[in-house]
């Protein structure tokens, strides 16, 4: 099971690929993040994620996508700008037929740490240690989208396919 | 040239067609809305109006896109969801190379009435006039995604080509 954890954003939506066989093992098969400028148009900065949504899905092959939901956010700029950016990258990968799964910020911290109120150094420490890293992905938005992907395959754990 | 005017939303997102040759007449080629349903997925929902309107660019040729802009919009709920839906949209014509040009309700307004705070029966029976239509075009979703094509191109009426 190959599963592509996305973290939407406009400036920097970040994505992590994991990989789970038929042990317990993890494995990151890759991460990164889309970076956009402000100085582009909105059509050209949701243009740009969601080419690039498709690349990383056309090289990795992800099963299932596994996305952070919109409904928790607050102030109404930052939920137009997400939304705007979460429509394109869902657009990228169901056009792909892939199934996509939403998930709460506290079902994530819990499926990671077992607590939901967990802080984003916990949080990053849990990415790193589930999936052998050296060290703690960088930006931010990827060991995001890592968390994501991992949350999903814990959340899935009896049910899924290896 | 010929404009496709798009009113975005997730529930029932409208889209008109508007050409305009080298006299001052407009003809609407065609209009209609993508209508979804609440019991199907967000996933499903983006799916269906991304490919929708891609069926539309691919059938009418459209040189460029109008759609009204989002930063007027109030309410997180009503946000989030059109958001999501405006960034199907977009993705959907940008991934066709077209340009996207955004107005905001009291220009879109003011180019069809000369009157910035318009009613929605004002506007509905200058897209019937403008258009030489013999009835205001329905539903409501189509009529704003023509005033948004008219829009365009009467804000633009002395630099378009023909």
């Amino acid at each position: 099971m190959i599963v592509l954890g996305i973290d939407p954003g406009l400036a920097m939506p970040g994505w992590g690929v994991v990989y789970k066989g038929k042990t317990d093992k993890l494995t990151c098969l890759a991460y990164g993040c889309m970076k956009t400028y402000p100085k582009d148009t909105l059509a050209d900065r949701l243009k740009f994620i969601f080419t690039e949504t498709q690349k990383i899905v056309d090289t990795y092959k992800p099963e299932v996508v596994a996305m952070e939901d919109i409904f928790f956010l607050k102030g109404s700029k930052v939920i137009a700008t997400i939304g705007q950016a979460r429509g394109a990258l869902i657009s990228a990968v169901v056009t792909k037929d892939l199934p996509l799964f939403e998930y709460n910020p506290r079902t994530i911290k819990m499926a990671l740490t077992g607590y939901g109120l967990a802080d984003k150094y916990q949080m990053q420490h849990m990415v790193k240690t589930m999936l052998g890293l050296k060290e703690i992905p960088k930006p931010d938005d990827a060991a995001d989208a890592l968390a994501m992907a991992i949350c999903h395959i814990n959340t899935n754990r009896f049910t899924l396919k290896k």
